[in-house]
């Protein structure tokens, strides 16, 4: 499998940023999963560029379910949703084709591809293709929702600003969940906005670290080895541009800790056992323990600068100056978030539906 | 897939800490190969438990190899190696069967396998494991070095320790690959060791940052999504026990960069295109550029510790107090650094079997 | 991975019967491979129903291919393949909604889907889903074409009728990749489209039995357990609505015959290895041997007749008498060849990507 | 994947006919599976060359299970089973090494892995490979009985006597799983066993028609497209050395039937929706629909005959005459029945785990 995630719930993401349409497959959805259209919608926006901080190119992402659902309930037979492309402007391409843009895909994009690869607007390697998937992962946030499982993702740092730690999960997801820009103290938000509008002004972008947190997740799941939670979890993460580092629990804090400080003490609440603290990002030996799965990624900033930068012509083997135009973000990491919170749905619901079956995540039989 | 990591050349690996054998199953090699048991036996010392700051087991990893070699060469067919246990006190384990020791899978395990668990010595989750992990992994280092694919590890930090960073990478990992304890720094080692000791007077542990590079990759290896090459990475990596952070290039330290500062500039060394810098880690887009591959990974301190420690008997869900007996490591990173090579040959040998075909990484047809 | 096929090159299928749109996903491709949209046309042409002897549904199957294509020629990236759905006439089915039709998957997508699948004109279980993966299977035939690999069927047995047996595979195949409807013998042919009126007459309908051939497989392709070429070959073939049977070579005939009379002596021909005989299809040890790849698939009456049947209401259990309405084929096993070609290219081109890389059925480097 | 089957729970299958051990790995099985060491003993019988219609090898297969059981349970992590091989002769193949018996997998072999491959009595071909893959069959045949599932298969065909068709299955498979020799009419089964002496005693050997039935399998297990029932079960069937044809129900009869005659009309029976005839083996559209399922299996005759036979010598490319010596079956079929109800037992096991989760098929929690 290239482009396609998953074992028993697989997504399989096709298109191209300038291409006809963009998309994704769903299958191995359970039967009876309600889709609720404008959630699909308002995820969407989530991850749409915005104001000021986000490139100009509109993005109307108006999706089509042509698959897998009747009467607003999944069949259980393969999903796609179809979102078309418009307001591209592939000339802005054509120029500089063969000059590799320094943190790009262009140059790997021809090794592999031998030349043959759309190289407009990023082609398949496009941020665009992260609509179809912020999409479907909304579908799969809210099935996961029904079974008492929540997902979602702070701006932790962004423009050297930070947002304030989780606090309360039941009530930070919440809160996250419902905001255009993700994070728990609205000061900081503006003061990264603020950050990321410096940088544009100097031609420059920003980078960030978003920080998430998935509750409800049943003791139990994941393997011992390779299918672990967190490694199935990260090759997930690692697929979305520009993500460059993935840690669980406190993560590279774990390399300077002591046992006696990284071991989480069980106890009980409830009647239920738990653990004391929760250094571990509620995984231990591979295998869920019950408690909030706890996350970081890295974001790297937009490679996409107003800046002369050097470069090769790939096709001449010649050094030039490369100067980009076209329409492009100072910064991804806000956008991201979307994008976080649903591929971590994806391995979430497939691990889920590889333990419990494939009804799990499913409605009443009619 | 559950145990099993790879898709064209793929490993399954098996056995418990105290079972009768441990071992792994590689499938998928080319034909061709030659088996050094030597450098097997060699790779294997890397990870055993070493004077003081590793546990008091004696382990002989004394190994066998009872398919899929022929005459010194691998047939093509699966190749099983085997490794017996011994030295196993499982009565150490038998009075704390049902205390969860803390950051131990014990209770996710319980979850998970409803008390069916081998429970004896961590099990199937035991470090014991990636005894064949290593072995098969020696496999996969010759035969990358056959193709001019070299895979090396340091000790970034441990105990609050820094080695140097990488510098001329052919000379360091030619050095590292000659050493028991991985760094390059013998002085920075030294400390690391004391540092270790002294944890290990107190009863705790500690953790390290491991740096990892992998030269010779041609460009154009991987996929834009999912099957990314940090993806597949990541996710043979977060196998390790004890691994709960995995980044690429810079990283984390990317989130805190600037476009202008975070990308890799293109320009032409002897006619072959290369960048400039490799703040990207030799991966753009998901796939290889044919510069090193540059990784690290933090590893959390050892979760057995000789102090008291709050936990909870699963069994009948009453809190308790853990003191552990038997051998434990105080720090395990310098052991694990074999691992993640081991698990980065298997990663790139699979990735490579993929593009190029099976016979690629084989010998000359006879 | 449910409703996808291959691990490669891999085809992802999507649709139903009365829905928006119906498709698939080529992912793996190499890159640089021609398409040709008048060919696909022509492959669509020879599935379609036709003439007095299938259902008067009107399919015009106008496929668009939305992603992976760039100026004719394949990019690497998944190639999207889309067919809108028009003439339905979903009331035909509301009325014998939860009435199973005997030899359709009513009941079982109802046992499977709880009553959430789309039922309407067989939903993601219709025949029609072929429409796409004999699309698909062109692109594939092509590419396959190009690397001397040709595949063929012919209608060996319909309506008590035989067609003679393969001659000379080169121009028998030539003939049969002509013809509409797949015979080699002419007089043949119109004698089984006698039988299959005339059981149409009798509102019944006929099965039939296919007979296929690879030319110019590499020697050396499959496995020698579980991935063996008749394996994965099966596997795919036993996908296509109503095959019930799939034989390599003599097949059951085989079971019936001696080792000194099975058995294929070697011998050389212009100085290459053949065997004198193809009693094992091409494959030794699930392994092709450079001798044509011969298969036969039994497929099954179409389920769909005009007469009363007995069934049950699935909705009340209630034992009831059903009279099928609607535009039915009295046979498909003409249309089914079409089928069986661009599975089989799938099964082949997989285990070719598996075998020689994803650059092996691909254009030359631009 | 290779020489691995199953996707939630998977069987990796190692070892040469001449190597030190063979072997297996289920993985995923889940816990609290009994282990009958009795009855893997039994099942093993069943293959092991019997009286005068067999090899003189003598196959002890005494095998040790050293993975994944702990008293006398499974634990849910991977189980391995080795089997030692004694009584090796290779001397026997060192002077026809490069002489391609016809029907074996000595040429394919070469041209798959170039000449490294091991050729002693077949190597990793060799049917002695069956030995793990019956005794893992014996693990899930038991715990498919504790859910009410029975595998059985009799010689329907051999040397030109039928065995009766399948009467009670109830009956008939209790029959069957208790013989050496699975027929259900004694008489026949002994006119068998002189048609093949009949064989031998002319240095040739026969193929026959396996008929197998598994009763008790839920209704909706299975894809409609790829990973049907039929698709997945075929898949693993023609893995088994010398199966050459594949069939579900009626067929390749139902390629000579009618629509009227084929169909499976539903009523009830005791409230339970069933069909009155089984045509179609127990699978709609892919999917079980509660029925019986029922398959045959075509076996060739074995290739090892003492009759001099027309070869070429891969190594030289010179045509040669082979008279092969060792020890060789005259049938095989007698022998194949326990493979073919293993490897039906690792499909159907795979797939109710795929459906219904990992504990499905395991004890209840301690």
């Amino acid at each position: 499998m290239k482009n396609t995630f998953g074992q028993s719930l697989s997504l399989t993401l096709f298109g191209e940023s300038h291409g006809e349409k963009i998309g994704a497959v769903l299958d191995g959805l359970a039967p009876g999963i309600d889709i609720d259209e404008s959630f699909i919608a308002f995820r969407l926006s989530l991850r749409r560029p915005a104001g000021r901080i986000s490139t100009s190119r509109r993005e109307e992402d108006a999706f089509s379910i042509v698959s897998g659902v009747r009467d607003g309930k999944t069949t259980g037979t393969p999903l796609t949703l179809l979102i078309e492309n418009r307001d591209t402007r592939s000339k802005d391409y054509e120029k500089t084709r063969s000059l590799a843009r320094p943190g790009h895909a262009d140059y790997t994009a021809f090794c592999k591809y031998h030349g043959f690869e759309d190289y407009r607007g990023g082609g398949h390697f496009s941020g665009r293709l992260t609509a179809p998937l912020v999409a479907a992962g909304a579908i799969l946030l809210s099935a996961l929702a029904g079974r008492g499982i929540t997902i979602g993702t702070h701006i932790k740092r962004c423009g050297g600003v930070s947002d304030r730690d989780f606090g309360d999960l039941a009530s930070d997801l919440a809160q996250l969940n419902r905001s255009e820009f993700a994070v728990l103290d609205e000061a900081a938000g503006e003061e990264m906005k603020n950050a990321v509008r410096a940088a544009a002004r100097e031609g420059d972008s920003v980078g960030g670290l978003l920080e998430s947190a998935i509750t409800g997740m049943p003791a139990g799941v994941g393997e011992p080895w390779f299918d672990s939670f967190e490694g199935v979890l990260s090759h997930a993460l690692f697929s979305i541009p520009a993500v460059k580092g993935v840690e669980f629990g406190d993560g590279f804090a774990l390399a300077e800790s002591r046992g006696s400080l990284a071991n989480d003490p069980f106890r009980t609440e409830a009647g239920k056992i738990i653990t004391a603290t929760n250094h571990n990002g509620g995984i231990n030996g591979g295998i869920t323990n019950g408690m909030p799965i706890l996350f970081r990624v890295a974001v790297k900033p937009t490679p996409s600068i107003y800046r002369e930068q050097d470069t090769v012509d790939f096709f001449t083997n010649e050094e030039k100056k490369l100067l980009i135009n076209g329409r492009h973000d100072p910064a991804i990491v806000h956008r991201a978030r979307a994008v976080v919170d649903s591929v971590a749905a994806l391995a979430a619901a497939d691990m889920l539906a590889l333990r419990y079956g494939t009804d799990w995540l499913g409605g009443e039989a009619l």
